[in-house]
């Protein structure tokens, strides 16, 4: 299918079920089969994994092993490696561990980022200023590409609904110091897909050139609904989680991810261009899932399989 | 949310769980349950539901009391009671039960229509045109609207894929004979965005002042995303199925329709008025939950609830 708009078919799906899924659950997967799991995504023609985040082991124990993770996979042939960064401390050990790109998230509620950073919205943009400034100023790290995160920006569970002011002016803030990336996030699950067109179509209008991603969860069961909105308005990037594995420790309530799978397979039978594979996608699922220990996992497109005479536009 | 085009924000949301639902798990309900079911979703708010099927009982014994069901509930105050015929035959039983309207279904697919009904397509349309004679030859049955439902026009479990000029020449021949609704159903969940907006764009240039619902199931997970898609071009109407209870025993494969809280939950967060009341539809699930036995119920909003500081759009 040719988008109306003439806008590009080519779709970028980013894993981030190893940062945002393993973050959200009690067991601890060994540093081996974080990287078989990614091993086996990048196989399957994933472009792009968020691996971990530079946060103290102390408070994420399941992605203490993060630089180990990055320096074993950064060598995979074509896969994107990146890290979330909370705070300039974290983008400082990141830079350093030979990772492709670095996700910086502030949260666009003040109440949000109080509770999880104690930095004021303008605090956390200026600690933004400051990786840029650091990678600058380091030439060793020039190659890092620095991406700028936009958490809650559809609504918080703290300070509930949140205006789309705040989401603009937010970002209008950050794009002062050239992010190469952003990433708008329903950080807690209360997007639906108005408010996606809504926001999209501003902040594609604000971004120019500079790639925009959508982060959306599941939580009210409408992250695929909420990822077609976008598509439709221009975005081309979305962030997943294989098995639908995530949420957030800080906000109560929120549940996984988008499942990886169901979007590829949405993508696919829109004619969108994933380059990806579900036939591998979902024997990563499956070892993804043999390191669980009781967690739920979730998905239709894994129990449904194919349409009959179902007819892939993706190149693998 | 105002609409772009400035289409009406009113949604009309059927419930089909008391007849798709149905028919496809093994618990049978006394017709008292199915009642209570009824009017406790008719008290959410909910304007019309497909309360059974005029098939012969040792079909679907599920719904064998179909003619009971509709004589006790089609005095509730403000709720439309419609049923589902297969056949001429099937019409003119419903004709007699005092139903509101009757929603005949023929299959665009050849395979799928001779597999169901060992007719063609052709022979199907001319057993709409008998029902619609039939209602103008008897003026006792002037009141009862008849609806004209396209089923498989999205993909099909024998077929595999289905030409949507298929879909579009079928629907010419029934406005032939003017049906007071047109419903595309995505049957056995094989539907995406995409291609919801290419069909329903077609279909709402052909039918004009007809009224149009969308039927989808949620089999790969994309239900919420096709009726997003499809509302944006348009569509007011939607079927849905109470804790996605549903499918079709003749389509193997084939999960439970759209979850009608979380469709509700959905259009109220996009700013649709469907005056549907989410609590009380809430109590209608659970009512209906405890009707069977161990058949799975599926939704989000059930778990998740209001999204904090959550403004309802609709007016009760």
């Amino acid at each position: 299918m040719k988008t109306s708009n003439n806008l590009s078919n080519n779709v970028w799906v980013r894993e981030v079920g190893t940062r945002d899924g393993l973050q959200s659950i009690d067991t601890i997967f060994t540093t081996d089969s974080k990287i078989e799991w990614i091993k086996q995504e990048a196989a399957a023609g994933i472009p792009e994994i968020e691996v971990g985040s530079f946060v103290p082991a102390k408070l994420l124990p399941q992605l203490a092993d993060t630089t180990d993770v990055i320096s074993q996979t950064c060598k995979i042939n074509g896969l994107r490696v990146s890290a979330l960064v909370p705070n300039f401390r974290g983008a400082i050990d990141g830079m350093g561990s030979g990772v492709h790109q670095l996700n910086y998230v502030l949260s666009v509620s003040e109440a949000h980022s109080q509770a999880n950073t104690r930095k004021t919205v303008e605090e956390a943009v200026l600690d933004f200023s400051r990786i840029v400034s650091y990678r600058k100023d380091n030439p060793e790290y020039h190659h890092v590409l620095l991406g700028a995160g936009l958490a809650t920006a559809f609504g918080c569970t703290i300070a509930g609904q949140i205006d789309e002011k705040d989401v603009l002016n937010t970002l209008e803030a950050l794009l002062e110091f050239s992010p190469d990336e952003v990433v708008v996030a329903d950080t807690v699950g209360f997007a639906n897909p108005a408010q996606c067109r809504r926001i999209f179509k501003q902040v594609l209008a604000m971004t120019g050139s500079i790639p925009v991603s959508a982060h959306f969860h599941d939580t009210r069961g409408l992250g695929l609904a909420n990822v077609a909105a976008a598509l439709d308005v221009g975005v081309r990037r979305f962030d997943a989680s294989l098995g639908g594995l995530g949420g957030c420790p800080y906000a109560p309530g929120a549940s996984g991810n988008v499942v990886t799978e169901d979007l590829v397979f949405m993508l696919d039978a829109m004619g969108m261009d994933t380059g990806i594979s579900l036939d591998k996608l979902l024997l990563a699922r499956t070892f993804m899932e043999s390191n669980l220990n009781g967690e739920v996992t979730k998905g239709a497109f894994v129990h449904a399989g194919f349409p009959k005479g179902f007819k892939s536009e993706s190149v693998f």
